[in-house]
């Protein structure tokens, strides 16, 4: 089975496998205090260019996302979001469970926040009847393919700032905006503001395994006990550092992230010539969300796994991943342009 | 480096590593919806003997207990443990910040709850201004080494039930307490009443997971959002339920529980053997705790890593694994001969 | 000090607190279990003709709501309200607190809801990623002063109930729903397929205190510890109680709520008179909301307090209480003619 | 009905419930911008002595508890307190449900902590898997009728801030402390080191209210916020605050507390005399527990409401109001007499 359903549908990369089987050998300190462990948070201080910081291990995106703005917020704070981010739909309340704050979801065109968008949020601070506006949480790249500019994340952070907030960012799929903007992780968070946030590893060819990334001391301060009563310290810890060990330094983190973007973009550009398929959001990363009459895609499910995006309106999303061939998308735009020529809403 | 430590400090068993790289093919859909998983929870229900039962996989142990124990409570309940207890102590809180519930510590000589430790704690059912008393939480075996007969188990289960309420085993160990006994899972579960329970994989040879495995349809009701909202939910479940089958299907689990329990026994016997150790708990699973002068302990912590159990009295813990092997323990006596015979509280 | 800031700036109705010091007398069990509490209780059976109704006594308005949410809702759940809704903006995200649950908020032109705003939030139920929804909020009179007519709940009753959901009526100002469509508390509530609801004193002229009344067994059956727990248990009841004995008996609920209606409607047909002044909601219950030039509005609040509705905008919001007199509004009308008249944007 | 049952089973003070008809007057800012409220807050400050302590009015004990927590903890902190403390037992968990942390409850023959009880309670500083200590939690006078000497409570504040931690004393009959060691407020708290405490009103004759404070700006900071999303904001506020105004200013306090005292200290010496009453702990402020045989307490029982206190001993608690007259004791003692008399117990 060969599927475009999502990026953590794909296996993990076998030199990823490689390091884990390596990794294997003899008895270690659980719990992180382990040379792999060292070694995978040098990567990240390396790759950022700052020795004074302290990334964390999780076990997977949503923990990273809630272990992040537990350590951002009080239950009184409030979180703005876009009304499509991951810790507002897919998450199941798991961010304002953890957190007790309020989750104030925006609603956007493309997935992402601007600050005229953020704006008409940021009123009542000292307001006791209000929860009290804290965070703004975008996702690089959004669930919606699209990508942020460097420019417009400063421009987030800088409001976040000028209202003692603090701008986060769920990374799950940061790799894929470096490998679109051609920018390294340091010039799309650090150099533009961000307070803190996640680098991903399972959606990219991981196993398992996401870093939380704190860019502020006082951020950082609790995190290390939110992690474990969130349920994500993990014990056997070398076996999720010793996968970002040749994830960070030997490149794989952008290669992966490189194919599946370049990969979500040929699906996209075979697509866009097929008669009757509308694509609703600009490629710039790793996934092509479009419209089809819901008679094709009835049978195109008969032979691909894949999500209704928008019921309401028939939008589906693909998803490309690291390991995505040219055979893959072949095959499927054949069966699709096979659908639709036989299809009475294009034919004729 | 070898140790005693913990049964996390020990890496995973050789064909847990092959089903592993094994499932390593193709695309597969996420979340557990698949072939993996499907033979894994299937295995667990014929072991028990009961095709109605639906088990649940998540990544670890905190992250397991507080899914059950979110599945048996609302959050004016209480919770009664050991004082001992891995809830109570060792998970930071997470059970109570995650359930909401009150956590009732009771003070036990070995771990292990009993009804009359258990009953004075059973008052106030109906009164507004208690929490109302939910569950009986034990851990088997106990996190003392220490492992519950059923006649012991049933013992608390019927208490549970006379009033109203649960019994929920914590089984990271619980392998151990089979191997211990000589009996099926389901001889020392089901068979002896209890409600709801976890079976370890992470200190027994996996590389991570835990299955939770409810009795009754009506905890089972909500699982699957508990597990979610808990950051429980693996996206790439095949990893994790791909140990599980030879873990369970080959007889695995109880091979390397028996491989602990009779090295933490070979341990015991040649420990006992010399002069100045006194022995603190008897040896009914994996674990060793004894009492040596700070002198001792702290010059053998120079070669080897294990944990302070209570500081006050200087009472150790060492726990076997299930790639402990003979020479691990004959070079481990063999310096503590050598630093108890130096030293001057054992010596002439 | 006379003002138009709030239903709660004004102070008790003298009959309640006549109530309250004749029940100050000798010595009476705490926490409800005295002669006030059952006979309030069976007012509250009585006026909605079911003896099985088992009504419970809060301290205020938030904590009404949030154990009515805790009562519905598991934290896995979602909570869908208007986006001007009290709990989503004036509890300090205490719903979402208590609850764990998450809060969607939906905005409306009127602060209503209606059967096609809520419907596109009623989709993944059964899929764990999603918060799973279960409780339609409505506030009666809403937050905008409209008034649901009972068959635009009936309609949000029906469609909760086709979705395994339930309806919940925050009744803070129900008595002035009432007032306005001249129907009693069975006929908008009970008869219109509401589930649970709240029945609102502190701000109808009582000293404070609010009755929670579910309308199932099952939503009363923890009511009693959620109460506590939240707490909301008063210990000296009788005084809370006291007042909702004349409060009910008495037709005071009524009469109070008559009263702010009307003064509302009259100062509504005096500002409508004035020129420059845009009503921005009609006057279905104690508020009128309007917008002057900030001007002008700065000037007002030299003389009266009131509440911003919408800064944006300069929309104001005046509420009146159970003791508006007609002085109050003959002087504040005066007070805006003189300046609006004086004012460069309506003069010549 | 007179009863030894609670002192909140007695009613209000009449010079409050003056205070409380005068303060209903025209119209206030709620929520507490207004001035009884100012007034109120500076009475606290003049007593201890302080001009920059911002106190809290909160409407009842629980509440003021829950809060003052919330001030002080994050929710990877626990929480010490004597196993008999208002917040392990009498609250249904609130204490644990608001903070999210861990109380441990530490059993005292008295009712009062000592370093000695905390101290083997305070490890595992900075170790992740462990609850971090944060608060020590005392209740002045205990709920066991004892009262901490200043130099006992000097002696846990030390202790909590030689570790980082806080001193909080549950206030609800401090009053009782002061009246029983002829001490001030501002000696039994702030001179002793404490970092937070409550000063009681509703169990001291007032209709209801606690006030809250926080001796450092840092615990200070946040009560704003929790005390509204703890639902204790009180919108009327006035009428909880014109009640302390007197209560501080005449000397209310003070002679409430002292009236029970005594109450307790005349019962005390009359039961004493009676033959087969074994009294259980020093009176100490207004309450008296005592062991009775069965036959005998069921017996008082038909005339009396009182709490059973430790029911596997027959042991009760009977608590005396700032209204206790000599008849109701003289009455009570009487019956008491007649009782024993005829008891088969202790004729003869």
């Amino acid at each position: 089975m060969r599927s475009f359903g999502s990026d953590n549908n794909s296996g993990v990369h076998p030199r990823i496998l490689a390091a884990m089987a390596q990794a294997n050998s003899d008895h270690t300190i659980a719990y992180g205090d382990d040379a792999w462990t060292r070694e995978a948070e040098e990567c990240i201080r390396v790759m950022l260019g700052n020795s004074e910081i302290e990334p964390w291990f999780l076990l997977n995106g949503t923990g990273a996302n809630v272990v992040a703005l537990q350590a951002c917020t009080l239950p009184f704070h409030s979180i703005l979001c876009a009304s499509t981010a991951h810790i507002a739909v897919d998450e199941c309340g798991a961010p304002v469970k953890l957190t007790g704050a309020a989750l104030k979801e925006i609603p956007t065109p493309d997935g992402k926040l601007t600050p005229s968008l953020v704006l008409p949020h940021l009123h009542g601070f000292g307001f006791e009847h209000h929860s009290q506006p804290k965070v703004i949480a975008i996702s690089q790249t959004t669930e919606l393919g699209t990508c942020y500019t460097p420019d417009e994340v400063s421009a987030l952070a800088d409001l976040a700032h000028a209202h003692g907030m603090v701008l986060f960012v769920d990374g799950t799929r940061i790799a894929n905006a470096c490998a679109y903007l051609d920018l390294s992780l340091k010039e799309i968070t650090a150099d533009c503001g961000v307070d803190i946030f996640t680098l991903g590893g399972t959606k990219n060819g991981l196993m398992f395994g996401e870093a939380l990334i704190p860019l502020h001391k006082e951020l950082a301060e609790h995190i290390r006990y939110y992690r474990k009563q969130t349920t994500q310290l993990y014990s056997k810890m070398r076996f999720l550092t010793a996968q970002f060990i040749p994830y960070l330094t030997e490149g794989l983190w952008l290669q992966n992230a490189r194919h599946s973007n370049a990969a979500a973009q040929k699906l996209h550009d075979e697509m866009r010539k097929i008669k009757g398929i509308q694509i609703t959001q600009p490629v710039q990363s790793n996934a092509v969300f479009f419209i089809l009459p819901k008679e094709v895609t009835d049978r195109l499910r008969e032979r691909y796994f894949f999500y209704d995006w928008d019921e309401s309106r028939n939008e589906m999303r693909l998803v490309c991943s690291w390991d995505t061939s040219a055979e893959d998308i072949s095959h499927f735009i054949a069966y699709v342009k096979q659908l639709t020529l036989g299809d009475k809403f294009f034919s004729g």
